[in-house]
């Protein structure tokens, strides 16, 4: 269909936006002065980062989400090139986070250089990330009868969608870069519903199925080969608060699931606490105590608390 | 990569469009013949009331909604215009969703002149709606302790996010167009996950942290600094019908939450109750019943009820 | 605003991406070796299969997701080139992931009329696709009372738009292109927060209200005017595995629910049960067992458990 | 390549834009106070006027300049929506532009009504306009010695470009659009190289090759299988002026050329002249007086005019 | 700003288009059939061919018309990609081409291995191409004042961007894909003014300043280090005629131009004449006949043919 | 219509693309090596450049040329936000052009600095060239019976849209950015087949007539109200030469018009002459010398020179 600019007179002649203009603006001057000294600075571009990023997953994926029909041959060359657009488009937004934090803190100096140094190791880390991502995807497939190949695996599954997102925006996380790390997790839980912060620490064979409403906090660690279903919090149990009563950030908080812990749908863990090796946490299970390893853990009798009102019973 | 366009030859010579195509004709004719007479009138676009929307919301935002760069010189500028196409996309959106009503009723005169009306209301709010936003951009960064600053509460935060869209979407349901206002209200919540009708009426200072299957009820009314985790349900708890079994509709059927309310993530508050001032209600509660002010509820002896099963215990 | 191509050079000339080409090819030729002989064959593309489907929703409904503006006498037109223009580029899609299925498998001649055979018994189901959508449709108006009208459900109900693009993919399932059937179903999940796996076999009337957080699996099967709400599981129970541990796939597993079944937010249903005529599911029940026609099923005493401690109590 | 927003800060903060803004709002005013009592009515669309006439074309040969790989089966409903499409486009423009010509005049009645009975008449002519375009193009089929088939011609020939847009521009004129035809022109006339004014007459088989700089004068009237080559001007002698010495417009003043003429590359045809049936005018000449019919024009003598001066000679 | 679709009811609903519709389709048929049996095939897309062309472009140039910001670490990833990119989409318009020519002379085996064939060779052909290229590009540079850069030439000049794409055209030509080879001398005539036709051979080092209203004909033939300027015609004398009256296509008809010629603005050489070593031809010249080598031609006392009637003299 | 990513194995897995990209590579170095020491610099962004100015154009003429339906209330908004937006993009893009200058002169410090105080001067000069522009713009309306209205001018007639595009390119070329100002030149150029060298300089008043064809070369100096038809040439008699053998650059050689001085189509004026102030000059004119103001030049007795050979004279 063509496609035309919309005509904005309709709106008629006699609103008089000149004094909405003036409303917002001095609503923002009021808003910002309790942030910044003078001009605050430009914001990184969210589309720009998550454009670079999706770049990048094309890159490390290049058969999946690379241009369709590549040949073997230039597959190479797409990887090179893609890269070099994306770590570039990246090292400015980084720059510009940079600069934002410096104006917060009141330091600037050789912000150019250090973005530069973030890019580079960035850089050379996605080789692990790769594969740290073969293993997860890997355990999804072994992990979901409805898995019919690998391929679907990596093309679909939200759940590889939100980790393959989480590793690179974790790298950017602990590199210093945690505004850009937050928009890229955001960006993925909008897509999946899948909530994990970047700066939680996930080993190797991750798998989230189906993912819907996941909530992964930010001082979460946890080990390989862990298997989380929808609806599954690790969280905060309660927050600390400072002498003025202010919120407490930064300090651990979320719980620890060592290796091969499974938890099912629903599930609640809360707290600084530890699931032992190979511990399996029932469906909507509310738990705020650590668990040993191998232990197993169900809401008790749950289907005998059940009512049941037949009218032909 | 080159983009062309998809040869549709490959179907097939023999494939037979024409008896699917008048099928579907058919069927249309039936479906609307129960409800219009004559022609259907056109419904409004989506995709301009979204892009109204987002509109709107960079003039209230300019620094992390408009263009990356802007200068603050030009702010303003920025801010009327955008104001200005928006308003008149919404305005023309307006009169076609009161168009359609009128279709549906058989009243239909001086509709131009309702749209305009609704829309100067409409734009004479918005200073009103940044001033309730900045309270809960505050609630937000003061709420959560991985909120590193402001900028990344306004920026990343699916919550604020959805905040905003349903401030916009509340003034379009009370201004009479309620379609406009849902279309508004469901594409927050394809973005964030969190439902809330835009009939909800919410005081300032409301923060929802993560926020994925949040459902706010259509009659639902929110206090000051209200509160809500993850997955909390503010809904109905059955629905009235009236004297030929159907369903009754807008009657007051959702909650009452006062000023400095917290649910936490997983809660279920169901039909028109109370929950007095400062009331906190625990993760996975099942609440049918008003509860007074200050009170804490919390599902008894959750702990207890797990039946842990540790193979080396 | 103008939009400029992004300079990438600014990532420095002193960064080295030839050896992380390098590593990362290695990385794909170690991953694809363990499941493809030789060169892997080209995977279908996301964008086109989602853009097909768009187009054939349009075609269905092409009042709500048309052009706006289409005259009624146009309509018929239109939808006879979106379907001819969307079945041809669905044609090419199914026949890639023919070519796909057959580079596993071994086996692939014939592959282009196997897949015009598929489109065209596909295109041919479209009517029955669409009078199926009409009773959910009338379901979902009939079921809520929030609804203001068919137009509203329609246009912006979320399990509405799951519901239409799941008949769509489970006919891509049925027909035997279950990748492109999961590209479908994945696509919905995320703009709805709803996983319906397309293998799920779903009779006319079915609704479900808010949905974020819904999920039913692979081998479930719904009735007649059943109703669901957010976040209810339709899942397995354990899954079964092999003389050599690893999991078997393509068995029942998930729950029958006989007509007029309605379960509500929240509830866990799993494993090959059967929930008879007319049941009803409470809030967060978790149920592991078939339940008889006519039964209602809630949590025991659920508010008694609650614990509350409130300050002037 | 990823494409992002211009940051545009760069100009630097102490650029004083306002002023400059302040000037250019003083000359428009000066401008338009000459022109229009108040505020100046709003223009058609360029852009939308063109993309009209571009989906008449397509609507006129579809499968030269519809979708590739449309099906024969679907070319009608093609046609049908397109036109319908492009002919709602081109009544709004149409209505825009009376609007601006009864803003000049002081009338301005019934407008809607007016553009709509344009826009039928116009639609109703388009046969007529196909079949004047088959004779022209066979005339360049027959006329070329490199064309190798009609279907080049029709997809490759600037002159049949540029016929092909008179024609629909020459409609737009006759009817009372005279400045979108004039947009239109001047359209074919940036992408050809080929001046025609949309008032020109011009019978049908009539071809011009290659056609860089042939200019075609508003009051011409050219009869059929009428051929011109490139650089051909059929001008106006002088302008006549008024009492006031202001020019006079719209008295005939540019030539008549009668059935079957031939115009040779670069000649100059000025005055309203007749070149009668069949006439002959050489390359290069400069012709201001009528020719008979059959006559045969050339430069006298021309090649003994040229002076050699050969090195070796 | 934000874009809408065009509403397109706006036509009236009592325009009947099927009528239209009709009469078209029955001029299309009546034309058709006297060019093909049955339905006639599709035809190569042009926008496609202009792309892949344009990507060829990019390809021989990557820093003036490949991404800006490219770093000299990746060109060759750039061209290596863009080459089998484009190179794929012009083999896909081959075919189609040669499908087209087959469906006029009633042949069509293995027209998909002519295909290939035919864009291997074109693909070989490249490195030399570029080579000429240079060689133009340096006559362009040496032979016009204007000229402050070898940059400048590549990127501004349009007589070097006309003859960039005729000598990818030619190839086309002379490959076999004669309309392949017309869109995209028509594209370049249509940006530049200058109309090659793609049969002219045209050896290294040419040179054509402005260029606006140059043609050069199908059969030329151009020898090393040629200079044109603007409106120089090298065109046919006459088209000689078969036994039915009907024109010959396909004979030797333009000049021959031998190295070292040059040819002033508006000068007119026409028929199979030759122009000697070195020849020069003066401005507005008229030529039919050959000259020998080192000639100098001139308009024999152009300036005293001028009549001069000064007010003052 | 639906659009998809070209597939690109099409072209076969045996092309060997590696060794046309060696060669190609090969040609490349060779070419550089010639003209830069080192990596060559990133060259400007034709697309940059050419969106930058048509913003300044919108800006310049916002009624016209900028977005459709603007509220005269916004109209000062739009202006201070798309010059704004467009110097900074231009501000870039003349520092690129000083870097790469400086790179072939081997200097190199201050180019930001210098970079913002030329577009200061250029942004500081826009009233002027708006004021130049609107009695160029007069001057076509006062000298064409053909134009209908002043918005017609501005709106359609290419002769004015090159003199706009020059006015703009003039102060780049004075203040220092030669090649931005060719890139807009020629865009020009290729839009209206109008070439005017940047350097040019022109009065106000200045109008061409249908435009195609006029090339005006880099020193011509035009006074007030000069008038231009098709296909005049201002061009250089003859370029002089170095010692060596090399042209010259840069010194005066195109010819002086004095204030209302007409030269009608065709004309061709060669060398450093002077017109005098209210020459006339005629059609097809060729011209070396000098002519007194006043003087009205024709070619002497053209009509007489005809050889007209009627069949039936």
């Amino acid at each position: 269909m063509n496609r035309v600019e919309v005509g904005f007179e309709e709106v008629g002649d006699d609103l008089a936006i000149e004094g909405i203009v003036a409303d917002l603006q001095a609503l923002r001057a009021a808003s910002q002065m309790r942030r910044y000294r003078g001009t605050p600075p430009n914001l990184p571009s969210r589309a720009e980062t998550v454009a670079a990023v999706e770049g990048l997953v094309a890159a490390l994926f290049p058969r999946h989400f690379g241009p369709s029909g590549l040949r073997a041959r230039e597959v190479d060359s797409f990887v090179a090139l893609k890269l070099s657009e994306s770590l570039a488009s990246l090292r400015r937004q980084i720059e510009l986070e940079l600069r934002l934090a410096a104006a917060r803190e009141g330091a600037s100096h050789a912000l150019t250089r250090h973005a530069t140094r973030i890019i580079h190791e960035f850089a050379e880390n996605l080789p692990r990330v790769r594969q740290l991502l073969d293993a997860d995807i890997l355990a999804a497939y072994n992990g979901d009868p409805s898995a019919k190949s690998v391929d679907e695996v990596v093309f679909c599954f939200p759940g590889v969608a939100a980790v393959v997102r989480h590793r690179l925006a974790h790298e950017l996380y602990r590199l210093g870069a945690p505004m850009l790390a937050r928009i890229v997790a955001e960006k993925a839980h909008s897509e999946t519903g899948i909530d994990i912060h970047p700066g939680a620490e996930i080993a190797e064979g991750f798998f989230i199925d189906h993912g819907t409403g996941v909530v992964i906090g930010e001082t979460t660690i946890i080990g390989s080969n862990v298997r989380l279903y929808q609806a599954v919090t690790l969280g905060a149990k309660r927050f600390e608060t400072g002498a003025e009563g202010q919120l407490l950030k930064n300090y651990p908080r979320h719980p620890i699931l060592e290796d091969d812990v499974v938890i099912y749908a629903g599930a609640t863990v809360l707290g600084r606490i530890t699931l032992g090796k190979g511990a399996s946490i029932g469906g909507n299970v509310w738990l705020t105590h650590s668990v040993p390893a191998g232990a197993s853990v169900t809401q008790a009798k749950a289907s005998e608390d059940l009512f049941l009102d037949g009218a032909g019973i």
